[in-house]
């Protein structure tokens, strides 16, 4: 097992890694303060893992557990106030301890109802999905989609400790597996060319699910995420670094309805879209745009473009994006592969060039 | 003009008391950064005041204002929803300055809404009654209502000014200002028993709007909650005592229904009921019951009892509050007269005797 410190000052947590430590009450119990544990998961993570997460709890607590529906269209206010509703019926007091098991949907909804139930309880993550393991649990954004924008509703709230058994990526379908491998892809491309070359030569075996190299990844982008975390907890600064694909992967998500795209595919399309546009306006090379796409591609995710959807939608739909301040979009691009930058003057013709070519 | 600075370092801002100060670009100005600005108000106060403090914002910044109905049903999560979706419509980006204009429903849901708007944007509070101007613009506690509890759904969000025109308290109809002075004699029963010498001599001027007079209690309310809350933010210790009169507040708010008494009725009669408590444990005397049961009357608060609740319905809700940890009861009472204190082992059957002596 290996362990993360994430130096947050007062909100500092540790990220324990490793094989079927889910089963591990030495690591989860520690955090857990009060007498009542209230357990988010949903209806497809639940029945793989809510009984080894119990067991790990032993009968120390008052347990209760919620499950939701799968997919993105469960991360919503209305879900919200379910939890609220079933959290006030039993009732939770102030003391309890919510946990989140499953991917990024879990964690984020369950994340913005420990951050607002009586104005913030304590949270520990146990994410199940590569995508969540590598992003999502790392830095407190928690939330829930508006029909008109994802995450526009949400809350800082960090976690008392995230502990990721990889052991439940085996269970984990191929799309879903990739979708996650977009975000470890991300902090290649954002700052890090060597772990590029890395992944590139290592892609077949992550794609194989090799222990060892998935082992890596992990740990890998928790550090890098955490490290930017650390440097910006609220997302003042380099933290929006993190966003690269997202204004375009939220547009994209968006115009298809949530959950059409995973969102790492989306973030994918998206990144690969920012290379695009970063060699319009003269920055990297073709040769760096096909190398986006070439180690996209090697992990099975979409680079073609995304289809029945207007470039012009496209773009009315990422100036609804967080991103956008003072009407300006800013957009993170590359400076030079493995080097990216906020942009917030980019024209408008060059935009459209790269929604049109990646819009089938 | 008055200024007090609320200390809590990286969250620190200015309380500015006076009269007719809403009108001072000077005051507000200063503390808006972005272009945009969100106006939240309410159907009785916009047609007062909303003109003045546009007035006072000039022709600066992109305005847009959302009109809530009156009443503390408003403060749900529903109407939160109503303003996130009028705030993406727009859209309203992450430089944002919500501006609450009006009592403490508008600015606890407000204040709901900027801090879980795209994860949080910047906040001001305009306080209109004086129950807000003395409690609830303190303190950066927010939220709104859930069906099964008052303020069950919140956050912690500081504004970055709070100004206190005391000119908007002569539209306050007489029932809204003395709920407001429930929560000033609280300040007084808590933990300064000179200040309740002084509201002893100086109710019948307050009542009559003495205008020196309510500076006066404005100020030292706002200095005695944010000595409080400087101590200790997020709730932890010795803010609890704020809480006095509370437990059983939200229980008769909750059981008449919200809006048909008052907040501050509710937690007026909930003072009494917690001395008369605090009697029966053998903490105060009966003259010290009745000094708590005088100064409410002289507020023009109710003080016999609420009608048509059965104790042991008032009981049952009790429990749901949020003062409520690992299943125990934990009540404000006071251990003497201007010195409130937490105590978790109240026998039921005294409490029991209160709520029933209570209930009409």
């Amino acid at each position: 097992m290996k362990t993360l410190n994430i130096d947050l000052g007062h909100h500092s947590y540790p990220i324990h890694i490793g094989k079927g430590i889910m089963s591990n009450s030495d690591l989860i119990r520690p955090h857990i303060h009060g007498q009542q544990v209230f357990v988010i998961s949903n209806e497809i993570v639940a029945p793989l893992y809510l009984e080894r997460l119990l067991a790990a709890l032993g009968d120390h607590y008052v347990i209760a557990t919620h499950i939701l529906p799968d997919g993105e269209q469960t991360k919503s206010l209305t879900h919200a106030e379910a939890v609220f509703t079933k959290m006030l019926e039993l009732p939770c007091d102030r003391g309890v301890t919510v946990i989140a098991l499953g991917g990024g949907v879990v964690g984020d909804l369950a994340g913005f109802c420990a951050a607002c139930y009586q104005r913030g309880v304590k949270f520990i993550q146990v994410p199940t999905t590569l995508l969540s393991q590598v992003d999502s649990s790392v830095g407190g954004k928690t939330g829930v989609n508006h029909p008109l924008g994802k995450n526009m509703i949400g809350a800082f709230h960090q976690p008392e400790v995230v502990i990721i058994d990889n052991q439940t990526l085996d269970s984990l379908d191929a799309r879903q597996f990739s979708a996650g491998l977009a975000e470890v892809i991300k902090y290649a491309l954002l700052g890090d060319i060597q772990f590029l070359g890395w992944l590139e030569e290592n892609m077949p075996a992550i794609v194989q699910r090799d222990e060892s190299a998935i082992s890596e990844i992990i740990e890998r982008s928790c550090r890098a995420k955490s490290h930017i975390v650390a440097q910006d907890e609220k997302e003042q600064g380099v933290r929006a670094l993190l966003n690269l694909g997202h204004t375009f992967g939220h547009a994209i998500e968006n115009a298809k309805g949530y959950g059409v795209w995973l969102h790492g595919e989306a973030v994918g399309l998206g990144m690969l879209m920012a290379a695009d546009l970063s060699h319009r306006i003269g920055m990297i090379s073709a040769a760096d745009v096909e190398r986006v796409g070439d180690i996209l591609a090697a992990a099975a995710l979409p680079v073609k473009g995304v289809a029945d959807v207007d470039a012009s939608h496209l773009r009315a739909l990422m100036s609804v994006d967080k991103k956008v301040m003072a009407g300006k979009l800013r957009l993170v691009l590359y400076r030079s592969l493995g080097e990216a930058e906020i942009f917030d003057t980019v024209p408008e013709a060059q935009i459209m060039e790269t929604l049109e070519r990646y819009t089938l």
